[in-house]
Order: C-alpha cells, then sequence, then structure tokens
C-alpha cells in the first residue's frame, strides 16, 4: 500500500457537534484544510435549521469557499429535501446515514432503519439522475450505546440492500467509537466497506485504522485536531485526529497527499474556533521528527 | 497468545511526573491497584530526595502498603545508594535506566551512555548478591527528543552488552512517545525486548501495543488513567493507559488477570489524587460494553 486517501470532515461533522460557529469561522476552516493537500472535505450538510442549527448556513459557507480544484468536496443530507438542496448547491458526492441499530436509527432519525434504508431507495435515482454519487454511512457499525454489539451479518444485510439500490460507495461509521481491532477484524472479514469512520473515544483509533489497513482499506474518515464528537464530557475524543492519522501513516512510508505542518495550522485554526484544547496529541506535540 | 502481563506503573512513573502527593494518597493508590487483579506494580524510586521531591517518601509509602502476596513490587533505581536502599526495603525486583540517546542520558542522569553502562555493570553483581533481579530499561529506544531517530543497532549494542553483564530483564521505554507501529517492527526486528514501556504523546499507543503483541511481545508497562508524563502541555498524554491496555487486551481475548471495572476506580482515584482529568477514554467512556 502506497497510498491512502483521507477524508477532512472536521468542517461539518466536526462542527456539527461543537456549539454554533459564524460563517466566516467555517469557511476558513474549509479553506485551511483545502490548502493541506488533502483530496477530500466534507463541507456541510444540508439539514433542517432547526434540528441543527450549526448548520443552518451551509448554503453560505458553501458559496463562500475557495473551490481548490484537487478537492472532492462532499455533502451530508438526512432526506430528499436535503439531497434537492445539496444538488441544488453544485454537489456531486453526497452522504446519507443509516443506522445498523434499530434504537439509534429511531433516536437519530426518529424512524426505523428498514423505513430510512426505503427512503434511501427513493433517493438513490434522485441522486444519479443529477450525475451525483450517494455514499451510504452504516452508523453504530461497530456496536450501539443502547443496544451494545451488532452482528456484522445485520451491517452486511444492510449493505447489500443499499448496494443493491444502486449506492454508490459504502463507509462504516463508528459512531461512538466502540470498535476494536478485533471488531474491526470481525465485521471486515463479513463484509468490506469503502471507507472507515472512526472514533477514538476508547483509545483505539489508530490501533484500529492499522488493523484496517492490515486487511487492505484505504480510504478513511479524520477530523482536524479531533475536532466534535464528545458524547461524554469535555477531553473525551471524537472523530480520529486527522494529524495522528497522517502522522502514523507517513511514518509507515504511505503518502496521503497531505502537508503535515499545513495540517497542523489548519487543526490549531479549529482549536481556535472552537475555543478549547483539542484532543491530538500530534496536534499538542508536534510530529516525532520535531527535535528541540 | 491467551494472557499479557501488565505492571501498572502511576504510582512511581505516573506520580514522579506530577506534582508532589502525600503518602497517604500513594499507598492508598497503591493498593487500590493491588485489589485489581493486576500482577506487577511499580511502586516507588528510590531517588535522591532533591532530586526528584516525589519520591521522597518511598521508604514510609512502602512499609505502609498491603502486601498483596498475589502481586509483585518493583522499585525504580538510579545508582549504586539507590540499590542499596530497595534491597534494604526488601526489594526483589529493581529498575534502573540507561538512555539510547548520549544527550539524553547527559541531560537525565549527567553522564554518558557509556559512563551509565559502566554504572550497571557494577550494579548487577550488588543487586545479585542480594537475591535481587535488575531490569535494564533502556530510554529513548523509539527516539529522542534532543537526536531525533535513534538506530536499532545503538540499542541492540546497549542490550547485548548489559545481557552480557548479567541483566536480568531489558526493558524498551518510548520516553517521549516517539514509537511507531513501524518504529516497534524496525527495533523489534533488530532486538527484542522483555517488556515494552509506551507513551501515548502521538495517538499511537495503542497501536503500537497491538505491532508489538503481533511480534509476540507478552509484558507492557502502564499507567492507570494514563497518569504522568505531560512534557508538553495539560492535556497532552503520557503514559498509555492501563484501562485502555487492558480494555483492548480483553476484547481480544486476552486475558490479564485484571478486573476493569476495578481499574476504571483506580483510575478514578488517581484522577482525584492529581485533581486534574486525566487523558484516558475508558476511564472518560466506560468499556464498550457499558450501554445506556
Amino acid at each position: 500500500m502506497t497510498f491512502v486517501s483521507i477524508r477532512e470532515v472536521a468542517p461539518r461533522d466536526g462542527l456539527q457537534n461543537e456549539d454554533p460557529v459564524p460563517a466566516d469561522a467555517k469557511v476558513a476552516l474549509i479553506d485551511a484544510l483545502g490548502r493541506t493537500g488533502v483530496r477530500r472535505i466534507e463541507a456541510v450538510s444540508f439539514v433542517h435549521p432547526k434540528a441543527i442549527p450549526q448548520m443552518a448556513d451551509a448554503d453560505e459557507v458553501w458559496s463562500r469557499i475557495e473551490r481548490n480544484p484537487d478537492v472532492r468536496y462532499s455533502a451530508l443530507i438526512p432526506n430528499t429535501r436535503g439531497a434537492q438542496r445539496a444538488i441544488a448547491a453544485g454537489f456531486r458526492e453526497i452522504e446519507v446515514v443509516v443506522s445498523a441499530s434499530d434504537t439509534h436509527n429511531r433516536r437519530n432519525l426518529n424512524r426505523s432503519t428498514e423505513e430510512s434504508l426505503d427512503d434511501i431507495t427513493g433517493l438513490i435515482p434522485l441522486v444519479h439522475e443529477a450525475g451525483a454519487t450517494l455514499e451510504v454511512i452504516v452508523a453504530t457499525s461497530f456496536g450501539c450505546p443502547f443496544e451494545g454489539d451488532i452482528d456484522p451479518a445485520r451491517v452486511a444485510g444492510i449493505v447489500a440492500r443499499v448496494r443493491a439500490d444502486g449506492a454508490d460507495r459504502i463507509a462504516f461509521g463508528d459512531t461512538t467509537g466502540m470498535a476494536t481491532p478485533r471488531r474491526v477484524r470481525d465485521l471486515l472479514s463479513e463484509v468490506r466497506p469503502d471507507l472507515l469512520h472512526f472514533h477514538n473515544t476508547r483509545g483505539t483509533g489508530l490501533a484500529n485504522i492499522l488493523t484496517a489497513l492490515e486487511l487492505g482499506v484505504t480510504e478513511f474518515d479524520a477530523s482536524a485536531g479531533g475536532l466534535g464528537g464528545c458524547p461524554y464530557a469535555p477531553g473525551a475524543s471524537g472523530n480520529v485526529a486527522t494529524e495522528e492519522v497522517v502522522h502514523m501513516l507517513h511514518d509507515m512510508g504511505i503518502d496521503t497527499g497531505i502537508d503535515l505542518e499545513q495540517l497542523i495550522k489548519a487543526a490549531e485554526l479549529a482549536e481556535k474556533i472552537v475555543g478549547r484544547p483539542l484532543p491530538s496529541g500530534v496536534l499538542r506535540a508536534g510530529p516525532r521528527t520535531r527535535v528541540v
């Protein structure tokens, strides 16, 4: 393996789980990330502003950023209305979430997993007619905070169904950081995603990525500074920090296209925007090659 | 692999890198850890009280703890005087540090690596005559914050010398968190330790342990809560957190003898003793099996 593709999710997944910040800050963060060499950025989500006020200015943010031609920007959407807005805004890479856990899906989307899958069946042709692609993110793939372990066969069933419906890509989301190297092996021996999205809630983030690399996965989500997702307490880690992932990969001789020093600057900006220390060790300590 | 042996280092390596705490707190922490099922505890160090005031009460702490017959307690010593104190106190497992990096050794011990190795040559018979064993911890084995990368051949040379001198055990210390999965493979393909001591400064702690497990290492240091070693800033991780290590190992079906819930209680005590949030994710979020 010589190249791993990172999708930077701090502007969307990160900021969506923080107190709302101004559009200016979002634009500055997306632009800073766009200059790091990262090839993909999850930029915004088109959700109802009452449900998620953090993303109410998605259209404004998207209209104001520098469009780096070397970066693929994507948007998350919850439903048909969101897909229409994303398409109208010009997005050609669209993501939708369904939870493998029925309980989590009901709490998150107010419908059963089955009902969400029916929605996705209807969404796919709409997205394709606009010349865009749809990635289905299977949340709670490695466990659910309400139901506990999720049977890999259940995840495999969801993947089979949405692939049959024409979904272009599949991601597995480790929504509350329940993935471990063992669970990664268990699930991936049953069914393979295109991309993995890990949280570092219990310290296993990089160990999970290492395991997935050994199994041949080459696409990962990560968030500058580890921004976003503190479901338990301040200081608890959310997303794996992009600079920690890139630091480990580059040390292994695996390219990401990313300039680590530029990325650390973008993570410093993310930290400034949210006004609290972010959990990333590489942000704090610098790369191992930085001698004093 | 069915069993991994953890040495709990919070009472010594952890507290030595914090502001001094009362002997009562140290005794309480060692006793709480002794009830978790952990088989080994690095309890104290016998160093000059002016150099390291945190450990000035080593004799008092050691005399007051409950001696759990299922636990092996060890002490760190810097020199012959420390070894004599440890032996007089009744320790039968003694550790001494030498840095692979000459610059780090000079800053830490005010002598060259070669001079420290000469000291160890003299120390070994003294320890053996008392019926005790000596573990040599090779600090900065995975890199030095002053010199950068350390040639694995240099570490191998140190190991060969101290083994020839009669050292009973060898540990590799990742003193400032410069180890990565790639560096673990590089060094261990050259020379094998009995035990590995990782820090989680750059997020790779568990990924390093996973790599070492694959290479057959079965002994690791870890510190409850991730206590100790914040060389850069508050919130930066020091030692790998014992509960994160145990959480990952148990999930893999590898026993440690440790009751994870008891260990989390001991880590909560460690947090209370130092009066600040410790960096452990499992301490914060609980094990993945804890459903809400």
